[in-house]
C-alpha cells in the first residue's frame, strides 16, 4: 500500500500520535512534551494563561478550499491569538483531533505539521493531544500562555478618554471568504490566504500590554462585534472612524474596489476571523506604542475614542453601509 | 416556550455561555475565570501540567446510558485522572462543546453541571470554553495541574525491583459496560454507575509521587495495556499476580459471579475506564504509601514487580481468560 493511501484505521490511534509527535521539536519551557500522561509546562511567573476552540470541518475550514496544512495553522492561530490579546507569550498548545476512520493520514500529518508551524514561529510548541474516532472532521486546540510577569488585559479595563487602537489589518478573511463562497476565480490570492490562514500580529499582546494598554480582545467574530465585548465588559461606549481602520492591503486593488465602497466596509467593520488585536490605551501612550509596534514590521493604526454610555458611534461610515454586528454560531443562517 | 423545550438554537452561543457559567463558581488560584479571551491560572511552583481529551457521543457516551450530568462527571474525570497520574492536583479545566442547533439547552445545562461537580470536589474549576455547532455531540475537555515543587512522575521510569502498585479498583466499569450493552437489567446498579461515571482515586497521584513513585500511570485503556505502555516507556517488564489486583467491590456478588471467572478476571484485566492508578515504586516506601492512603480513605494493592525484559508475565491467571490487551480507537471494530 502506498503511503498516500494509507489511513487512520490502517495506522490506529497509536501510529498516529507516533507519526505526528516524531515532527514535534522539543521547545524551551516544555520540561515534558508528548507521550505521558500530561505533559509539563514552565509558567515562570507563576500563571498560566489558557484558552480553547474547536473547528469543525464544512463550519469553521473546508479541506476543498484550505489545505490541511492551512487548517492546522488556522486552527493553532486562533487560540494563539487569545493568548496575546490578553498581553500574553504563547508557550504551548494541546490539539485533540476527532476524524472518521477513513480519513488519509496524510491529512492527519499535513495538519499536524500546519499547527506545529504556526507555533514554532512564536518559540512555542504541540506538548500534547488526542486522537479519536467520530463521523465528523474535528480540532479541538487548547493554547497556553506565559504573562512574563505583567497583569493580564481584560476586555474590562477600558476607561472613557482612552484611545481606540488596532495591530494587524481587517477585512481580508472576510473578503477571501466571500471570493471562495462564490466561487470568484479573479480574486487576489493575497485574500483567499487571508481567510484561509490569518496572521495575528502576536508580538503586539505582550507590547501593548507592556506600554499600558488598558483593555484588549482579538478580532474573531468582527471588529464592531469584538469591539462591543469590550466596550460591555467595560462598562462604556466608543466613537470610531470607520476611515481610520486598518484594511487589508488587497482591499485597496481593482477586485476589492470593484466590489462596491459598503461591502468592502461590511467586510472591514463586520468580518471575523482577521485575529487583528484591538486594544484601549491612554492616548499619552499611543505615540510610542507605534513607535514599539513599527520597530517589529507591525503597525497600529488609532481609530477612535472611549466615551461615556454604551455601543458604538460609527464616524467615517460611508452610506449604504450594513448595521455592524457579529456572528453567533447557533444563530446565524450561513454555515459557518 | 417552557425551558425544557428550549435548544441552542434558541439561546444561541453566548446565551448558553452565559447560562452556564453563572453556574462556576470562582476558586482558589484562579485569578482570571471564564469571560474573557484566555482564563488565567495560578501556577505556584513555576510549572503547569495539562493533558486534553475528546468525547465523541455514540462512541465514548451515550446519552441513553448515561445522564447528561454523568457524561460530564466523566468527561472530567478522565482528563482529572492523567493530571493526577502525574503526580499533580487539578487546578483547572476548560471545554469545548461542539453541539446540533436541536441539543436541548438542559442536556447542556446539566452536562456543564457534571463537569462542574466532579472539579469542585477537588477543589478546582471550569476556567474557559467554547461552544460550536456540530452535526455530533462531542466534548473536548483540556485540564490543567500543579505539581506543588515536585517533579512530574513520568510513565517512564520504573526500575527493576520496584513493586507495582494500583490505587482505586478495577473491572468496574467494563463490568457496567457489558451489563448496559447486553441491556442485562439484572446488573447491580453500582458496576453501571462505574462505567457512567468512574471515581479516580485523584488524591493518591500527589500522594505516591510524594512517597517514591518512579512511575506511574492512569488506566484508561485496560491494567494489562497501560501497565504496558508503563513498562516499554521504562524498557522494562513486569510479573503481576492478577489475583491481587483490586477489584470492583460489586465484581464479588452473585451477578458478577455468575458471569464466570474467566469473564471477571478480564473485565479486571483489560476493562478500560476504571481510572485507577498504576504506579512502580520501591518496596520500602509501600507500606508507608498504604498507610498514608488509608488515612484519606483509599486502598492501594501491591500487584506485582518490576523485573527485566519485557511485557507482563501474568501468575495467578485463572485458566481461560483471553489474552490481556489494550484497546485503540481506529482499529477496534467495536464502538467506543
Amino acid at each position: 500500500m502506498e503511503k498516500k493511501d494509507l489511513t487512520l484505521a490502517d495506522v490506529g490511534e497509536f501510529g498516529l500520535i507516533a507519526r505526528v509527535t516524531a515532527g514535534y521539536a522539543a521547545s524551551e519551557g516544555v520540561p515534558l512534551g508528548p507521550g505521558d500522561d500530561a505533559a509539563v509546562v514552565a509558567a515562570p511567573d507563576g500563571f498560566v494563561v489558557a484558552t480553547t476552540d474547536l473547528l469543525v470541518d464544512g463550519r469553521h475550514f473546508r479541506l476543498d478550499w484550505s489545505s490541511a496544512y492551512d487548517v492546522g495553522r488556522k486552527a493553532a492561530a486562533q487560540n494563539l491569538a487569545d493568548i496575546a490579546a490578553m498581553g500574553a507569550r504563547p508557550t504551548a498548545i494541546l490539539v485533540g483531533l476527532a476524524a472518521p476512520a477513513d480519513l488519509p493520514v496524510v491529512v492527519a500529518e499535513s495538519i499536524a505539521a500546519g499547527l506545529a508551524a504556526e507555533c514554532q514561529a512564536l518559540g512555542c510548541s504541540v506538548v500534547g493531544g488526542d486522537v479519536v474516532r467520530s463521523d465528523a472532521l474535528l480540532l479541538a486546540v487548547t493554547a497556553l500562555g506565559s504573562l512574563e510577569g505583567r497583569d493580564p488585559v481584560r476586555r474590562s479595563g477600558a476607561v472613557v478618554g482612552d484611545r481606540v487602537v488596532v495591530a494587524g489589518s481587517l477585512g481580508g478573511a472576510a473578503a477571501g471568504l466571500a471570493a471562495l463562497t462564490a466561487a470568484d476565480e479573479t480574486a487576489p490570492p493575497d485574500l483567499l490566504s487571508a481567510h484561509r490562514c490569518p496572521s495575528p500580529p502576536y508580538a503586539a499582546g505582550p507590547m501593548l500590554a507592556a506600554r499600558g494598554a488598558s483593555a484588549m480582545i482579538d478580532v474573531s467574530d468582527g471588529f464592531g462585534a469584538d469591539l462591543g465585548h469590550l466596550l460591555r465588559a467595560s462598562g462604556c461606549g466608543a466613537e470610531v472612524n470607520a476611515g481610520r481602520l486598518p484594511r487589508h492591503a488587497a482591499l485597496s486593488g481593482p477586485w476589492a474596489l470593484a466590489q462596491g465602497e459598503d461591502v468592502r466596509t461590511g467586510w472591514v467593520i463586520s468580518g471575523g476571523e482577521d485575529h487583528a488585536l484591538v486594544a484601549t490605551m491612554p492616548s499619552g501612550a499611543v505615540p510610542a506604542a507605534i513607535a514599539a509596534l513599527a520597530a517589529v514590521g507591525l503597525g497600529l493604526s488609532e481609530v477612535g475614542e472611549v466615551v461615556a454610555g454604551g455601543g458604538i458611534r460609527w464616524t467615517g461610515l460611508p452610506p449604504g453601509v450594513p448595521e455592524p454586528g457579529g456572528f453567533d454560531h447557533f444563530r446565524l443562517a450561513e454555515s459557518r
